[in-house]
């Protein structure tokens, strides 16, 4: 979806790299995530100054491969180090689907997943993930058991961009993520961050990642360093062409979709959306909705299994199942390319016209 | 130690990538590894047909954040997925100082670090890890405990170039690892490849590395392609000058390097290399000695312990405990900048001329 507005950007995003360039694994010895390269993070720093979505000026920045890693990371450097038995990892049901395998895969001793963070049956330490905006539903977030004693949060700010949200206020949490993928469209970079307050946590998540994978590639964060300041760039040209600004040209795009795809489903009488709130953004000094980068899509109790039920329709949608919620719940993507999502408005609507 | 050659090659390795430019997660969704370029692979399969290091046409090539997260892949997909205790992993040593850390950092369930392959206590299942060359004392190696019955083997052949080493044979082992690090210096790449005989184990591999960092920045793939693309046209230039051949250029700097490192040793009177015998090179055609990556120095028994014998006189090592054996001997890198190996071979003399 985001590929429009890059090709109308042209070259001014165009990396150059020679191949003498970034051969070491170091970027800066003296800063303590010492494979980060000192451009990212000055962009890092900028774009979140530009939206306001962030307090990243007071908090370390440690650079990840993609914002899974930085999870894992999160997850290293949370879990006390010398406990017989794993720390509790908790999230609120529906969470995001990923969360349960990429806690559990290696059977760590250190941390293991426990499911709906409402559940929570410990009185002991745990970690709760907070995806705000949640993935898959779009809802903004709090923390659910923040006040239950000995936990540790993880804010998830994938989706905490103006095109998706209204920026209510500028995030200031202990563990903040965010990542390329989400805020730009550039997923092939693998290219995550993470705000942290803490320095020995920062330290331990800059230790994981060098246990991990020794670092992040220099590649990916030189063209994330330039693609991100043209981000911020684009945001301080209030009085061009709409294009111009990445966020606003974005959210006109998903309004639309959302505003195609609230149609459709109104016309099927067997599916539903949710409704988000208007809210007063702060980077657009306007008042808005919420347009998510998926839409969580609720069907008609007289269908059992509504993946299925797509599926036949020649839809591909993900389990409310796989989120730890009901299958009458299905998650569709927002930010497909043009000609798929124009097809699976097409097939929806085909779908509303026989039953 | 490599910038010099690829400043030569001016900008022949040069890469240029778009703002729009692989924004997707998926390089080729045909592919078992769905997230490795094609051109990538191909440059891969080309640079082992042009050095004869590795039968790599009959494997499944798997893409890693370097070869660190190729190794952790490996564990993932080698051990038992069902069973109540962790396999064991060894490997002989001196071994590489990173394994006992890199394998017990998340204390899996899956897998554990169990020390000196020849003092393996288990007759159940185990992971061999087999450096060839050896990291740090540049052995050729062969498994240990290979034929002990349940034991898995991952050959680790960072080091098994022709700059480093004579190629004796091409390798045709069930799971080989390699990294552009070591190949032709771009440890900022953060770009390492596995070449795996079995489906089922390359499959696992790439879920390991989809639930680590879904996937490898594609910049980084596509420059590796391009570098691996260069070295390998390098390689047919026989009749050219000196430099262009990679492998013959990188090959006389280190065999000058060494050749001072001995020079100064002996005059030393305290210290000592490991010698290494003469072979008939597959890729040189000649009857060469290796020349690796780093020197494995035994201090004389006067000296207790080395690392700090050598820190007092401002050269920086790293001990023999770290790779499972006595502190008398220490390692040091060959592959620095110029400078800095001069100030080392400096430093060696000023020690033989005090003492």
């Amino acid at each position: 979806m985001f590929e429009s507005y890059w090709r109308k950007m042209g070259d001014k995003c165009t990396v150059v790299i020679a191949g003498y360039d970034s051969l070491s694994y170091f970027a800066d010895t003296k800063n303590l995530c010492w494979f980060l390269e000192p451009k990212l993070e000055g962009a890092i720093k900028g774009l979140h100054r530009a939206v306001g979505n962030a307090a990243a000026d007071d908090h370390h920045v440690v650079v990840g491969t993609g914002s899974s890693q930085l999870i894992l990371a999160a997850l290293y450097a949370l879990s006390p180090q010398d406990e017989p038995e794993p720390i509790s990892v908790v999230s609120a049901v529906p969470y995001y689907s990923s969360y349960p395998e990429m806690t559990d895969f290696l059977r760590s001793g250190l941390y293991k997943w426990a499911g709906d963070a409402q559940n929570l049956d410990t009185d002991g330490p745990y970690i709760e993930l907070v995806t705000s905006p949640n993935n898959p539903d779009g809802v903004t977030r709090e923390a659910i058991v923040v006040n239950r004693g000995q936990g540790k949060l993880v804010h998830d700010l994938a989706y905490y961009w103006p095109h998706y949200t209204p920026i209510s206020h500028p995030a200031d949490y202990d563990v903040m993520l965010f990542t390329a993928s989400k805020c730009t469209g550039h997923a092939g970079s693998r290219i995550g961050w993470a705000l942290v307050r803490d320095k020995d946590v920062a330290r331990k998540m800059t230790k994981f990642i060098e246990l991990n994978t020794i670092g992040v590639s220099k590649e990916s964060q030189l063209r994330a360093a330039k693609v991100l300041g043209a981000v911020s760039d684009s945001c301080q040209r209030s009085g061009s062409l709409e294009f111009d600004n990445f966020f606003e040209y974005s959210k006109n795009l998903l309004a639309e979709r959302w505003d195609k795809l609230r149609d459709v489903v109104k016309r099927s009488g067997i599916f539903s959306l949710p409704e988000y709130p208007p809210q007063h953004c702060l980077f657009t000094g306007e008042l808005t909705v919420a347009h998510p980068a998926f839409a969580w899509m609720k069907c008609s109790e007289s269908i059992e299994d509504c993946v299925k039920f797509l599926r036949e329709h020649k839809i591909l949608t993900r389990s409310g199942k796989r989120f730890g919620t009901e299958q009458k719940y299905v998650r569709l993507s927002m930010v497909s390319r043009d000609e798929e999502f124009n097809l699976l408005l097409q097939r929806l609507l085909a779908i509303q016209g026989r039953d």
